[in-house]
């Protein structure tokens, strides 16, 4: 798995400890994550213009190690699981300047319908073709 | 005019400088606006209910002052100007503790359609009351 | 337990699926975490200014329901673990016009030495009297 | 003057009006000036290291047309003006799908030392040399 997100730390993403505020790591992944949809699904953007949306049920990290202001960094992402309308996502947030891991993480989601935020039953019926591709991308990133 | 909104700096407001990052100075002019419309004229979640919405136009302001996490600090804010669907605010962000001017800013919003960010040219016709309502807390505020 | 934190969505913590973004969830309970050690232990301006810091070291949480803008929420807060220098809370973000639990989540923190971000390991010894009041904190809450 | 900004809309950065919320375009501007003093001048954490912060003094804008989530946009900049400690820049954002300017404003700031939030008034004779950088950016910006 090579696919990475990479970018500064911006000033406005510091709080007065001079580091990243813990909240911001959640933004960091789901920037990677939208990323990661674009290059490897389809963007989010055309997603909604389906009606589809994507909701966060969950998510945990743990706060390893510190990124200060213009850090740059790496955000590995890997889809680990995916069942009929769920999916789970794991993160590695990398100081890439000195290798350090600053943030292990995962959170899962779900496919539902723009407007009511409840899984979307019929998802795999309605767009089998996105069903197969999420399917085999679980598939290469978990190995399962 | 003795309204005012007075709250605490949160950590996460806090920038690297130790101080409260300069662009969350127009989220606390909004947090101000969003209780004085709620005390004064009407909530805005109820104004969005009806389909309106007030979009913010232009803001300015001078960062004089710093705050710090945990100042408690009180906002000052006056309708300066009122005409048709355009309506201007006028803002002090004073630190309680000391007095001190910390912002001096204004913003400028209209009253428009949920959904089409225009001005709401017949605001006045359709909602008559709030229209008066508009008017005689300019006039209060301004003098004029 | 009864002590709880309370307060309104504000318009800027919704994102364009018209509800407060996951990751302000984070500040939230950060928000009640602070009120907390005000009201039952110290501020934590106050513990920085000893050279104190907290940070977080892990934390985790489940995004059952939605918060919309202006909602009336609450928090509620315990603390489950006190051991040495680390500590562990638990909250529930309850909507307080339904009753709906919206978040369900936890955090783990440290105290450190401004500067180091590392377990402050002499805490005990250097803030007996502070340390005796997180224990019986942790009694209270936790009731161990 | 070709330097350019440029990146798509977080989804965090929009709110419940479907939009960018107007205060994260002064976290965009300073996104944009961040990148221009790095291409143009010096990486603000370098002069950081120097013991130097650049804070705002004040800013204004006029907010024109709506940025979308994931939309494509643009910052134009310009240092308009540089006299001793003191300076300001323009800013366009333009969406880059349709050239629709988004924004237009301007910020002012001044070198100061770190920690003083003060013009630094030595400024000129401490660094000479990036006093003539900066004049002389300020000359090809304004073309004065």
């Amino acid at each position: 798995m090579n696919w990475e997100y990479s970018r500064r730390v911006k000033y406005y993403e510091t709080d007065r400890m001079g580091v990243v505020h813990h909240s911001n790591y959640l933004r960091i992944i789901e920037d990677a994550r939208m990323e990661w949809l674009r290059d490897n699904f389809m963007s989010y953007s055309e997603l909604e213009k389906m009606g589809v949306i994507i909701p966060t049920a969950s998510a945990s990290g743990k706060f390893i190690s510190y990124l200060r202001f213009d850090d740059l960094f790496k955000v590995t992402i890997k889809l680990v699981q995916f069942k009929g309308v769920k999916m789970q996502f794991e993160y590695d947030i990398i100081n890439s300047e000195n290798g350090q891991i600053c943030y292990k993480g995962e959170s899962s989601h779900f496919f539902a319908v723009d407007g009511s935020y409840k899984p979307y039953l019929s998802f795999r019926n309605k767009f089998p073709e996105l069903y197969k591709k999420m399917c085999s991308l679980c598939k290469r990133d978990s190995g399962i």
